[in-house]
């Protein structure tokens, strides 16, 4: 089941993911993202959170239309998206794709991210996409789709990230081990998609993107 | 010894650090953040880096006028801010402040954020600053100084991060422990500054910023 979770960043505009909204199996709000879907002309089918960044007018045409509204209390533990993840988990969600959740205030993004790593997301595939990159984890092995030059930074969200071994990648990985806090996996690149990621502890960010620039540096390969 | 260091944001102005940067110790530049120093009428004392964001004539004058220019490969395991970092360790600093991290590329941001954690760091203040939030780590405890409504999410950096007790947050946390993939300390706020911080074990980033709005949740506490 596909399903596409709208967060709330601000001044979201959802333009370039009509196709991938008209083609989810289900569209969930987080709280504000409802205003997003709404102005684009879609419809979500439910919305969850505290829903403090609706207008009472807005939640209650969306109610009467029959959407599905689920508040919870402003003084949660969980943020409207991780509410939103979480009951995508519950309907048995397989991908997920969230929209929304980069851009705003950094706090939120970084959070947002670190949501990945919710133990109950474990083989499921969930990416953070906005019009400039694609986020997703890899636990223990992705395909790495995409076009040849995608920049591909490999960002380890644990102290340590061992065995991480890569095909398709210019700098390629052979059971390497990448450290939080040193950038080593920043900028590689995608050269023979789809490429392949595997690892053997810790968890590991992707964050990929359209990036002719890079085949500047990478001798050998022909612009695209 | 105040160090300022400029790293390369895209569209980086530095006139509301002007204080700032003429009050360091030193300036360094790394790679293309000396753009932005030049353009604000500022000479960093060092520029270091591949250099590959900084035309021949500009390196040239900035060169000329006895700045230290101190170039790497381009293929090397640092990235430019990493290498500035070191070098300001090398040389004594105390005091870091970094511009120009925040706000490009989502991986870079990422990366830069996660430098924080550099063991070399270890005993000395570190921000990143931009004109929305300043961002720091807390290894073991911090003085929160800033206004009456700051908020201040308090971020994992590890899987896990134990023993955090809070003086002069709105929620208050003893002995509490935080993990990396739940939002729990999202939006907190500053009631009582300076506030204090500390923790038993993991590394904790505190994002700090401005916004009256947090006091329309936070009962009993006047508007600022």
């Amino acid at each position: 089941m596909n399903v596409v979770i709208v967060a709330n960043a601000p001044s979201l505009r959802l333009d370039p993911y009509r196709e991938m909204i008209a083609g989810a199996d289900l569209v969930i709000a987080a709280d504000g993202g409802a205003n997003a879907l709404v102005e684009a002309g879609f419809r979500p089918a439910i919305v969850i959170g505290d829903l403090d960044s609706l207008g009472a007018t807005r939640l209650a045409l969306l109610a009467a239309d029959g959407v599905e509204v689920r508040r919870f209390p402003r003084e949660k533990d969980e943020t409207d998206l991780e509410l939103a993840l979480l009951h995508a988990v519950a309907i048995g969600a397989t991908h997920i794709d969230i929209l929304g959740a980069l851009g705003g205030r950094w706090d939120h993004t970084f959070a947002n991210v670190a949501m990945l790593a919710m133990p109950e997301l474990q083989g499921r595939q969930v990416r953070l996409i906005d019009e400039r990159q694609r986020l997703f984890l890899v636990r223990d092995q992705a395909l790495l789709e995409g076009q040849r030059g995608d920049t591909l930074s490999l960002l380890p969200l644990t102290p340590t990230v061992c065995g991480i071994t890569t095909r398709g990648l210019f700098y390629a990985l052979d059971d390497a081990t990448l450290h939080f806090e040193r950038a080593r996996g920043v900028s590689n690149i995608l050269i023979d998609p789809p490429g392949f990621i595997s690892l053997r502890e810790g968890l590991l960010l992707v964050v990929q993107h359209d990036d002719c620039g890079a085949f500047q540096f990478a001798a050998g390969i022909e612009p695209c």
